[in-house]
């Protein structure tokens, strides 16, 4: 049985999704953000780094998207979620993820997070401005070259599109028109038929309310 | 033959390191970002995103650090650089990469690139000012968490450790000041002592020259 710690609108949407896609055993555990209650010291001892998601395991808990992912993928084989035996083609599924963690989550967090690198309104302000146009820079990769269609690595669904449909949902947010990204649109779409997708958004969305 | 391109000071240098660290037959290719060489029409065909590193393979080519160490680590077995067939354990590998690709070489960032998340001089000031500070707390979680000892996952050296050190090396320049920093000051003096280390490092700095 595995515990997963998210909150609503984070990317811990990403390994939710595919903890269902695996059909895990799992309970998913919703802090307030607004509370505060991801830096709560009982929390800073699952994730010392006061951020959501974090999984527990009966080996030990883990943090960071693309770790959680490829764990899932790894533990559930038959979800087939990435071909964790393939080294380059695994390398490309992590590779996806990384850039998504490392720079798209990266340029979207300058809207509201500002804080995390700089201590003036007035370059909050100016970071908040850049978003639309850093996220569709970031997003006009993926569109032109990165997503191969149907799914991100193409014929086969893996952890990147869980990841992937995580922060297309805040495209609109940031202000970027998914007219100009109709490849990622379309995946937006695809992903919100699913089965895993829709009874964890329901979940997510009921337990925020 | 695999070929790496790089560019020296940084984070490609992991990459570099861990190539050695498999005894790999590889050749390593200088950038020069002075010349902006990253953004030349030839480079961007190689890597879209016009950065540094990329690993280009028999297969195609490989980016974005944690993707590249988790390839080199599963492609030679051998060497032993992390363990690949165990989920829980390679999790917390890729969480401390992760963790290094997403939040600490992003911190350090905001010293010189404040032009990817903010358009004003004033804001640019701000981040860098805020670097010695937001490194320094990356670094403790580092210090009094995540570095086991001797080596990062504890007695195996892994694909952590030259990520780690890659970072590290930057610490001085970010004005965090080492002496704080014991556990992660030894880990340097360690892996300096390596024969990849030293072999890589002498390369970087030959051709740099």
């Amino acid at each position: 049985m595995y515990k997963l710690y998210y909150a609503p609108g984070t990317c811990a949407l990403a390994s939710h999704i595919a903890l269902e896609e695996a059909c895990a055993d799992y309970s998913a555990i919703r802090l307030d953000f607004k509370a505060n209650q991801q830096q709560s010291p009982d929390y800073l001892k699952i994730n010392a780094k006061g951020r959501v998601p974090a999984l527990v395991t009966d080996k030990g808990i883990i943090t960071e998207t693309p770790a959680i992912l490829a764990f899932i993928a790894q533990t559930f084989p038959g979800a087939k979620l990435a071909p964790t035996d393939d080294p380059f083609a695994f390398a490309q599924v992590q590779s996806f993820n990384s850039y998504l963690c490392s720079t798209v989550h990266v340029a979207h967090a300058h809207k509201g997070r500002g804080y995390r690198w700089a201590t003036q309104e007035s370059s909050f302000a100016d970071m908040k401005g850049m978003v639309p146009k850093s996220m569709a820079a970031c997003m006009d990769l993926v569109e032109k070259g990165m997503l191969k269609g149907p799914w991100v690595m193409g014929e086969q669904y893996t952890i990147c599109d869980p990841y992937l449909y995580t922060i297309a949902l805040w495209l609109e947010g940031d202000s970027v028109d998914l007219k100009t990204l109709p490849k990622v649109a379309a995946h937006m779409k695809r992903m919100a038929d699913r089965r895993a997708v829709k009874k964890v958004m329901g979940e997510q969305q009921a337990k925020a309310a």
